[in-house]
């Protein structure tokens, strides 16, 4: 046991609570899983778990500390809860004020400050990157395609609007086409913002030929990566097949991938370029 | 006859080409419309007019001349097109190298390129807006409801929102949620970006209460308003009430409405209200 006793990841839904679980276990790490009910949908049973869930920030305090864990991991995809569907324990009760806060601003707003209220309880919050390097993006090319001139060009016209809008705080990912940005992502997220370029293909909305354009995914400047980390998986290499991409460029260091061989070999299967951006000057840190 | 001769009107699709027809004839002037197949949707029998199509500019430059024409606007809808959809004529042929230039670009990069290649042929470009200034959108309040503060608000976070990304040539309009931008507009345009935030709440992806929210649209900065004028009407309104917004914000001066009449009524009879920005320092000219 390390000097932060078992670390405990709080697991939303993907691939990715069982990834940073088992890489931190080969590191000698002993783990306990809170798997949080609704979002997770990983087979648990061979690991030690306790289910959380939105609301009961008093059960998971205390299941943490009666399991001696003083550093917690943020993993997998959680989504604002529709206010309805929670049911709150006291605790969670007297954090209300600023949790009805936090839904006012920004997601990043939103997570920082969930981020703050662990570390006031007590906890220390570490990054999945931290505890599990190996998930994260390497750089350069990752699969067999390369990318062309042109399409390097797409990337630097899509890292130099994300670097514009980070800021603003809207969304981590776009699309552009021949230097033109198609399709910008905000509350809909990376997957439902290619289902759109490919509609807007279907309709003739967008008329460029297929096997064209990039979707260019970056961490926003001043991001908190152990609880926001952009990630890349198999199911983004198909929305972006289906979108006629030529590829994918994504943050060297800045996004996570779950499986990199399952997605190498998505990606070669379409034809699609993946490739890791080495952080530029003026580009997040 | 004014010393430009009669106004060639270049008609897209939607009811604007008529309003505009209409006031510059209220003006005084005489007009000739040229209404560009499989766009143009209005009745054009009561107005002369000769019917043009996309490739064509030899054609619609002979006409122009043999009418006396000195002074064209370009108004209504028109889409990009499919290339395998355009028969060029010779004319339109000799312009294809910067033709295919300018599809490589942003809109503005595009549609800047066709006034200045208006302009080579001999002819003046104007506005909509200038023969027809009463299509104007007025500051203020338009409509029988009136924003509250907290939408406001909102609508400050989207009008500082454009004028950031005015610059990138995405787009011009976004939809603002208790100050987070939650859908950007860009090659879709503002009646899909509408029916994305109906869909995103449907599917609780956005679970912040209805009548919620504010669609703000400005042009962007450098935008020529002689060629693409945002516009607002009765489908943005129905979009927006669909999308649960409370109501709609765009840039007084900046934006045109074919009918105000019926705008007013239809964003009366859905409760939004519809908000006409004065341009504030470092919003675009």
């Amino acid at each position: 046991m390390t000097a932060g006793g078992p670390l405990a990841i709080i697991c939303g839904g993907g691939a990715f609570p069982l990834a940073v679980a088992t890489a931190a276990r080969r590191a000698g790490r002993e783990v306990v899983l809170f798997p949080v009910r609704g979002f997770a949908d990983a087979d648990f049973a061979a690991w030690p778990h306790v289910w959380t869930r939105i609301g009961s920030f008093g059960q998971l305090r205390g299941e943490m500390k009666r399991r001696g864990c003083r550093e917690v991991v943020f993993i997998g995809n959680v989504l604002r809860p529709r206010l309805r569907d929670v049911r709150f324990d006291w605790a969670t009760l007297m954090l209300l004020p600023r949790i009805f806060g936090m839904l006012r601003g920004g997601d990043d707003h939103l997570l920082s400050s969930i981020g703050r209220i662990a570390e006031e309880a007590g906890f220390r919050l570490v990054g999945a990157h931290e505890v599990a390097p190996e998930i994260l993006m390497p750089a350069g090319q990752l699969g067999a395609v390369a990318p062309s001139r042109d399409e390097l060009d797409d990337v630097e016209v899509g890292r130099h609007a994300l670097t514009v809008t980070g800021p603003l705080d809207i969304g981590q990912g776009l699309v552009v086409m021949q230097r033109h940005v198609v399709a910008m992502e905000a509350a809909e997220g990376t997957d439902l913002m290619l289902a759109r370029v490919a509609e807007l293909r279907r309709i003739g909305r967008i008329t460029r030929p297929a096997r064209c354009g990039v979707l260019v995914k970056l961490p926003k400047r001043g991001q908190d990566l152990r609880l926001d980390m952009p990630s890349l998986g198999v199911r983004t290499v198909e929305g972006a097949a289906k979108a006629g991409l030529a590829g994918i460029a994504v943050e060297a260091g800045g996004v996570i991938v779950a499986d990199m061989v399952e997605l190498v070999r998505a990606a070669d299967a379409a034809g699609l370029f993946v490739y890791g951006l080495s952080p530029a000057a003026g580009a997040p840190e």
